[in-house]
């Protein structure tokens, strides 16, 4: 470990909890250098939703890359992309249906995001984006104006604005009407909100504590969006490609944002990729308006074709993912039932789920017991208060109980020391 | 072509200027599905300086992959990391008595150039950041903020701020004293220029038109720098690894930057992956200030690595490449003397070169010509004047002769509707 | 009127409401050039408290001039600042027990609320400024980034940021607890609000539709600011000096304000002056941080030292306001019943009144009327739906007994054609 | 002094360096309360340019105030500020064919430049307003913008955007050639600056060191105005009113800028007031879109007509103006014939004169000997190096004379201990 000690930056943060070198990986395992197995709860913060190197993938990759079929191709059109762009229309948005144009605004999330507030910005004339507290969308300067932990905004060195701060479903333990202060601020002249251009919204806030926004509350939201003319973006980069039940997390709400942003998941093999995609009417853009060097990154088309003709041709993968969520939520409600002197509930939806402790330092216990007992599993929200857990989808039940019958026994140790409620 | 006019936003660019569908590609060419090649002297923008598909470094890749090695892995430590770091160190760093950390910032160029705009405000508590006139640095909201382009900056649908720009080498046709107007800025406090955090500059600007800023005028810039207790951001992203014979294109100046971006050529084989490296003193980071999802992907450090173990252990490659630029170097002085009326001249330095006119239409020409003859030549420069040429650094001699000539012959059927400058 | 129409820009709107050339005034009246007594009920928006050319401070100010004493000073010292100030601390400091050091900003409040936010700044080193929905701070960019009516913002033609905005008090009807969500936002480090420099609040909102701020919630808010170490200004701009009754107008709360912007009736004769005090621990001002070239207009200082004399040496000036404001709200209360049905109803506190309709035409109708009769009468509010009472504090009963008459015969015309609410 | 000590913000400036009350002011000479005399060659910063008290405003003054007229009217119309209109149309802009609006912004400079920056961005739809080194606008936070100071600048607590500065005429020493860079920048899409709404500019930088823009640099800038569609706004709130000679200080160059401000000296007596012109096109001011409670000040409009009938009905003022500006430019071509060895220079139009040293402490200590010998001067520029000279233009020629043999005096002492150039 010295080697990254001397050579890369404080910046990184996930190999402090983890202080392993890794090396291979399949399915819900990844294996140290010195073949030690971990049980994934974390699935490369929700990257990796087929598991680890899914051999039929890996075939598909192996086979492309084998036969040298173009790797790199900017926004030239490639045979690669052409197969994904057909199948993710026939597989996702047909049966949706969804009238969205796709773009490739770059590998990584926060150019998914990025676009999406330039596209909303430039398409209705106006700067103001709404978000809400709790929200992450990513680091760079447009992405992180949106984002809420303060930590990571007072990295940006200059300040973050052209924003209005919403409170997140149920941010005020139900004290205030759902969007009663929103709804004030629009309607009135006076309010000094400058009217929006889009929210922004995620249906889970993985980051920020694995907040779920109920369904009526999303429905409210385009309700409103729609009565006052200002687009409606999800963020769906960590909680769709299935990771709550449903490809999109917002298929539950019975909605259709103007603006959907994709990626993690999105090349089902932990490649580089994201999706920025809109209605139809949106894509103003001209041609080379945003652009960036990996937004034609091939292999990444390849899997994530291959993900979609493999799990979501049918239901049964939402399906089994719901019903190894409500396993998930179960023995968690078990666990805060011996902790409710902690303040310890359980949060989530589908294959997201937490348990949060009110006295902040249990959950890095949990996290760190559960590493030593050889599962991974990070924490979120705010003060790390929440224990997360993003397994793939993929775990079978008997990784899942396994993993939680150590996260359990994890628990036990590190509330032991634990401030009550 | 139908599905990706269907489906693929307005957004998408070079598409429109080779309408072909892309396949395979190997070295310098690259196949349309119907197997028609196309000679690249495009090489991803930058990103292939290795050609496409590099055997050994397929080789390695392919055998990582099969192997199931670990594919994401985000920051935590894994072997492709370490031995990615080990041997940068080895090869790049102590060759050259640099003492840089790294920094994984994110799968792409502008997530290392928006690593390096916020490291810099940190440390140096200074906000205002010096560009240079067509300077391109990225699409997000930092970097575009520093980048000239005006319909690139008409996209971000809000002001871009906290920048000074100044006149990049040269700018000025030599009417004006290098760095004059900024040192006249930086000396009186009443010029309203706010103290500046950082300059960041290309060493050769490639979107910009292949600008060339000269060894002294690097020099002096640096030396400035230093004077002023400002940071120097060398933007490496595309000159770098290479591209202008030297792995770091700075290296022809003697000078040091604060901190380096590398992006692009970095993995060698096109695979998304970027860097920020900046001085040890410089590592003020906090654990997780600035995080992404893709900023640990393994197999670009795979591939990385073995770029650096096949190219960069000795002087060889950059020697060649020197050599092969000097080769189209002539060729072009060859075709601008056939064109002196239309004000043609040569611009560039290594394997980044090109070919301007005074009337804009006319590299765009050359450009279309070139494809119709199975050449892939871009444009660039704020009004696309600029016919330019990146091909892989690994082209052969016999290559890029038979290129220059497809150019050559295209340059003469463009030139023939010019305007006279 | 024809040379105005001719030569005066297209942003006056008094003159558009009021088509009068006035040119004389005395005490409650204001006289048009036929010579048309008009009752004031409006004070120049609370610039005239002791009435119009009120003959004790004339005589100081003809003496002043007519001796020839200085003028115009800048911020040099001079005989009528060392009495301004020497009277002020003795009048109002002293009395009231606060230590604050002054500061003259400039001639207008939009000078003191500017160097209020300055200061704010730089005394914390920090950015946001929380201010309140329909806020009125004035029209420099400064001022106006924290007011909220939206024509006026959308005048800036610049984004106006670093601000947060929060419910005033009432302003969403006791459906949700007070600053439940500022304080959720200040507690949560992940609710993406930047901490912030200070508040500014009008204890009563003039521009903004007469809202009155309870004293219990002023003073929740004086606690939530001290506990979180954020300065609390209050703008008593056009409710100070008189205008609730008090000096201050955040004197019946028992709070101090870290900072109180004073302008308006401070000279008390409708000269401009303006200005900025502070607790001693703040005068953290560079000597000329903050300049202007009519922050020394002695005329000014010499009326306001008389009014101060006048008006301020015993309770009884506050004590008879009170009372003329009980006088008011008891009158309003009955045209108020006389218009349930409109949605009347009274707002207001000491000599600051209006007389709300939920059809928002109502009031500027009464408006109308009343200066057919002869009363000077405005509208405020963020779609004018408020009819607003400043009449001096000097009028006496028979005076204000006139003019509401005047007002209900008015409102009763007026409301004819009106909308039930 | 003590009381000034103890109760006003250390922001206080002048009275540092002119350590005495004054009391009195006639013409050209200021008394302290001891009834020391000290001539006043500062003349409130160039807002008495008629003299102190001057006797026949005065009496117009205080004939208005005597019987009762209007002070304080907003905007509604009066019978004095019609008469001021009038009067401003037949002397001012009839006789040099000017067809502008006037709009009152409020009562100090800034508001006037607040309001142009406004009007130029409502107007083009455009942000970015291009400035000049060592510009001087103001303290709210638009004017502070484009103003060039920077330990003022450090003030604003925010940073200040929105703006692109330019070198003023000679501030590279003839080194480039004029709007070399502006143009480039103007004419180059990939330039990075966005098109500009407007430039601000004074013909001669008071403020900023007695900066003079020469008549041909004024044109090609009024020039490339025109050329790019931007507006030219000409700040001459301390050079107009006949500062230069001239009532404008820009007809010498013979150009018609879009917007025109006004301030200090219009008001003739030191009133606050302030005007904001522009051509009728111009006038896209919404009623009450800028608004301000002090911009109906009628005094300032009854001295400021006074001053417009008294001074320029003909041009024999604006004569006088320019003798005494030569004779004051001979005197102080002597005094600087003297300190060749300190690199002394004159700089300066009409009655705004400077003499400059290479050893910024020389302006400084000459001041205070200046102080000393009765005669009060101020210094300009960034570092206080320029001895700046702003006479009331109604001084005799006797007592410049006066005033110039102290300066010339106090100059001998004040540069035995300076260091050479």
């Amino acid at each position: 470990m010295e080697t990254f000690e001397r050579l890369e930056s404080e910046v990184r943060g996930y190999c402090r909890n983890w202080p392993a070198v890794f090396d291979r990986a399949v399915g819900s395992h990844v294996y140290d250098e010195t073949g030690r197995p971990y049980l994934d709860f974390f699935a490369g913060a929700g990257s990796l939703n087929y598991g680890h190197n899914n051999p039929e993938l890996k075939a598909e990759l192996v086979r492309y890359l084998t036969e040298d079929r173009i790797v790199h191709s900017l926004d030239a059109y490639s045979v690669a992309k052409r197969d994904f762009l057909a199948t993710f229309e026939e597989v996702v948005l047909k049966p949706r249906g969804l009238d969205y144009k796709v773009q490739f605004p770059g590998p990584a999330g926060n150019n998914a995001v990025e676009a999406a507030l330039k596209l909303a910005r430039k398409y209705t004339g106006r700067e103001t984006i709404v978000n809400f507290t709790n929200g992450f969308h990513g680091m760079t300067l447009g992405a992180l104006a949106v984002t809420g932990n303060s930590m990571k905004r007072g990295g940006a060195g200059v300040p973050l604005g052209h924003v209005a701060t919403m409170p997140f479903d149920n941010y005020m333990d139900g004290r205030t009407p759902d969007f009663l202060w929103l709804r004030s601020l629009l309607e009135d002249s006076g309010s000094g909100l400058d009217k929006p251009a889009a929210v922004i919204v995620e249906t889970v806030q993985g980051e920020g504590g694995i907040n779920v926004a109920g369904a009526q509350w999303l429905r409210e939201l385009s309700e409103l969006c729609r009565e006052y003319g200002i687009l409606m973006i999800v963020d769906d980069i960590q909680m769709g490609c299935g990771r709550t039940g449903d490809f999109f997390s917002f298929e539950e709400a019975g909605i259709v944002p103007d603006i959907v942003t994709l990626s993690k998941s999105i090349s089902g093999y932990g490649l580089p990729m994201a999706l920025t995609l809109f209605k139809r009417e949106l894509d103003v853009w001209e041609p080379g308006e945003h652009n960036g060097t990996f937004r034609g990154f091939n292999p990444a088309m390849v899997t994530g074709t291959e993900a979609l003709r493999r799990f979501w041709t049918d239901d049964a993968f939402a399906t089994a993912t719901k019903a190894k969520g409500d396993l998930v939520a179960a023995r968690l409600e078990e666990m805060a039932a011996e902790h409710t002197d902690l303040g310890a509930h359980v949060r989530g939806r589908g294959l997201a789920r937490g348990l949060a402790f009110a006295d902040a330092s249990v959950a890095k216990r949990i996290a760190a017991e559960s590493f030593e007992r050889g599962l991974l599993l990070e924490t979120s929200g705010p003060e790390d208060e929440v224990a997360k857990l993003l397994p793939p989808l993929t775990m079978t039940e008997e990784e899942l109980t396994a993993g939680l019958d150590i996260m359990a026994d994890a628990a036990r140790v590190a509330t032991k020391v634990a401030q009550p409620a």
